[in-house]
């Protein structure tokens, strides 16, 4: 019965459903959408960063049929490598999402071993028992698509990432037309964005921004800098427009933020008829009332241009008096204290600091639960999935879907690796599989699991604290005096007085050890001791070496 | 002249100007306002947390008259026990506020050495140079005060936390005829809580949360639990008022919470007319439907009740399908992804969760913009200094200020240990004291500076090897193989092949030793060999000892 059956497993990091995988599978065929990473919790102490975990596909590599990517953000792009390693199935990606992959590829030596196949909204690829139709999206970043899937069981569509925006960058909205063929065709099952259910009403078009930027530009008398996502095309785009009205020039500083300007520039997304970009050495040399640049660093990274800049570090060029900054993003989640600490700086600094809500700079990419909604009743499913979220947002999402008419029975909320099992006229759902995520930790894939990230989280708190220990092997007594090296404890130069009387402690704990493990008996010592006199709990070692 | 002049200064932690701590100085008289401590930021490693420095006041103790603190949250009460150390000063506060102090300063063992005196709105106090009457605020705790403050120089106004909320809990709002009267007084410097100027508007009443607690009650199947702070007692009183109305018992849980309902009760700030409350253990033997629990958790610490039921392992009770559990609170700056993750658990244990925005369940306790606004334009000060919050929001309040009629140049924006000189007609930038803040970690309070802290996230993020060498004295040769210990930076069961190679390096770094220090050159071809092999940076140190 397998064969006639429908298969569909979300893969993800942190709990966002599907977000970074999915996989769709018949029989001994796979379609996988997305290649992910997501960056790490808080807690992940030294993690880079976390990519689905597959396990579960590393002995069907030969089912798979191609590998789909909706869009060129990290978290469905950035685990390519790695999803890519062993598989020669062909990649099927937008212009710019190819070139985006591209880059990515060709830095982990893969390029030449692929095949990626540009496709467009609006055309049909067939992969084994699956014809896959893309359709554009509005989203983030120009020519997203989603995927309607026709299928041996039915037609299913997978939204990607999306916002109905009627006035995007691009001028190309979602047709919903479209969308409302589908919903005619009959859609067995919607797997639907979630990320902004929790949000009342519609998400505002990124035209408000047009108007935020022209206010910027028309107050600002110093340099305009702007600061947000180098994969934001439309709001490069939307800069440029803004600089160009006001006759000032643009520059983009910094490698990924140049790298995809020219990229875009290339491909036909990004457009400058009145010449408006120069390099950042020529933008630098020109009066500072002619001038707007572009960075990353709105999400706070450390070594980003805009942490550069409020931290006063920048190599090429420094932040002045009457400089006007733009940041244009959101806090993604987790990361709102550095972004707020470098807002703070930014104006330490003396700059003019502009960002929502002070004015509305940016707005998000997803559409909120009004959207949601209008899409579930275009398409109308019989089974409707939330993806692309938290459980909150997955259940909120769910609530919208039941009071849109989808029945109740036949909506599910699942984590990912859960396997979720259709037919023509019932959906099920299944097994899970391993579809949680893997570490990356520099090198290392997978390397690293609970166990050091506790060692880590200990580490991170109270440091630690080894002593090295000489002893006769005869009277097993102390030959020398113990030896002590601490950090992340106290700080070493004030605490000779602590220190000094550990010793006496170790040197104590060694003559009454009664034969046992000398070792952990001075461990155990001094681990109390040190309670007692901080009410700290630093890892202890004890290294005994007999002579 | 030093006689003749107001100096002022704020006090505070991470960048919150004047928050937690505010000094009032003329001539040899000083008024310490508040005495509060802030929770760390993230990379403030293992710090439990911080508060303000008091090295300017410590050689100024006789000076001081009074300590006022104008209402019992953590960042204003949090640090008595540190600023009352070695200060003899009587402490003035309300009924609650006072209540709540005498709580700490018990358990500090502060409580016999210290004059406390009761205060209330309306009332006044003279304290040297000074006159201090405190008027009443609207904020998220009962009973909380404002300070107009007579100086030999002028009327000075300090609002400390607040909001203008006309239908509050209490039925209590804010005096607006009173400050009024301050204003035509003729106020010369007004201090006024930044926290939500960047925030369009005002801030909603407390009370459109009841309209959201009684949509929640007659939902609801199964018990009700409301999380929340343990000093919002005016939402104990609306938790309590819809248990009233929908015939359901209400308990507290834990200890924070029982402690501080029923200071609120024995002082009449809580009120119970249908005996609503009853024991946790009452509560738990009732049907599930006449059943409402209150406790902490709402910022997701991991040792409240909350995370405790979240992760499944609460002592006296379970989560159960059918619980709805109100998050009625919003994540402070910083607990944004612990608070979205134990909503994500509650979910996954089959609970109901309510928080805003998916229905109005909390509103912040200080005033917006429009609000912050109306008040500039009731007391009209000459001078303005926006306190209580980061850079960025009293920027934005410095904004509203010069907008409500501040004349621009009167209006200073200034950080934590600035001093401001103010005569009759004048308002000075001066110079800066120590006014940052000192860490407290255990039991040792700035002990801890930023060595420790590097040292801490060098850990976090590689974890630390060791190696114990034990060496011919003669020879400078290995005696034995060398001993490594390592937490933090591999699974070491699973590398037992880069251990063994690590061990080679140091067998080959000893025999090469061009007669240098020893401990260093292994140390550097242990670090060369594992970032080669890891992409990773652990902490390396080689133990030497000579036989």
């Amino acid at each position: 019965m397998t064969g006639k059956r429908l298969r569909v497993i979300p893969f993800g990091g942190l709990g966002e459903v599907g977000k970074n995988m999915m996989a769709f599978e018949y029989g001994r065929n796979i379609v996988i959408v997305d290649a992910g990473l997501m960056f790490p919790a808080a807690d992940m102490w030294g993690i880079d960063y976390i990519i689905p975990d597959m396990n579960y596909l590393e002995d069907k590599l030969d089912w798979v049929r191609g590998v789909i990517i909706t869009h060129g953000h990290e978290d469905h792009t950035g685990a390519i490598k790695h999803v890519m390693k062993d598989l020669r199935a062909p990649i099927y990606a937008t212009a710019i999402t190819r070139g985006l992959l591209e880059n990515k590829l060709r830095e982990a030596r893969l390029l030449d071993k692929l095949t990626i196949q540009t496709v467009q909204a609006g055309e049909k690829v067939n992969l084994g028992p699956f014809d896959v139709e893309f359709f554009h999206t509005s989203h983030s970043i120009p020519d997203a698509v989603g995927l309607a899937i026709t299928t041996p069981v039915g037609l299913v569509v997978h939204t990607g990432d999306f916002k109905l925006d009627p006035t995007p960058v691009d001028g190309w909205p979602m047709d919903l037309g479209k969308l409302a063929e589908f919903g005619e065709r009959g859609v067995l099952a919607l797997f639907s964005d979630s990320t902004n259910a929790e949000q009342p009403g519609r998400t505002p078009s990124e035209a408000i921004i047009d108007g935020a930027l022209d206010e910027v530009f028309t107050k600002a008398q110093g340099r305009v800098l702007v600061a947000t996502f180098a994969s934001l095309i439309s709001r490069t785009q939307q800069v440029l427009n803004a600089a160009a009205k006001h006759k000032r020039k643009l520059a983009m500083v910094g490698t990924s933020m140049v790298e995809n300007s020219k990229l875009a520039l290339k491909l036909g997304y990004l457009k400058d008829p009145a010449n408006v970009l120069v390099s950042l050495e020529t933008a630098l040399e020109m009066p500072q009332g002619k001038v707007a640049l572009m960075m990353t660093g709105s999400q706070g990274e450390p070594s980003s241009i805009l942490s550069r800049l409020a931290q006063g570090n920048n190599r090429q060029f420094d932040l002045e008096a009457g400089d006007t900054v733009v940041v244009s993003a959101h806090p993604i989640p987790g990361n709102e204290e550095v972004v707020a600490r470098t807002v703070n700086k930014l104006f330490q600094r003396g700059a003019h600091v502009i960002y929502d809500p002070l004015l509305p700079v940016h707005v998000s990419g997803h559409a909120s639960s009004e959207e949601q909604s209008q899409l579930i009743a275009l398409l109308k499913p019989k089974f409707f999935v939330p993806v692309h979220g938290e459980l909150r947002m997955l259940h909120a999402h769910a609530k919208l879907a039941k009071q849109a008419g989808v029945l109740p029975d036949n909506v599910a909320v699942v984590e990912n690796g859960t396997v979720l099992v259709f037919t023509a006229d019932s959906m099920t759902i299944s097994e899970r599989v391993p579809g949680g995520y893997v570490y990356v930790d520099g090198a290392g894939v997978g390397d690293i699991g609970p166990e050091v990230l506790r060692d880590r989280d200990r580490l991170a708190n109270y440091g630690f604290v080894i002593v090295s220990l000489l002893v006769d092997s005869d009277t097993r007594q102390l030959v020398n005096k113990p030896e002590m090296i601490s950090r992340g404890f106290v700080y070493v130069r004030d605490a000779t007085e602590l220190f000094n009387n550990a010793a006496e402690r170790v040197v104590k704990a060694v003559r009454s050890n009664p034969n046992g493990n000398l070792a952990r008996h001075v461990e155990s010592a001094l681990t109390d001791y040190f309670y007692a006199e901080t009410k700290r709990r630093p890892m202890v070692f004890a290294v005994v070496n007999e002579v």
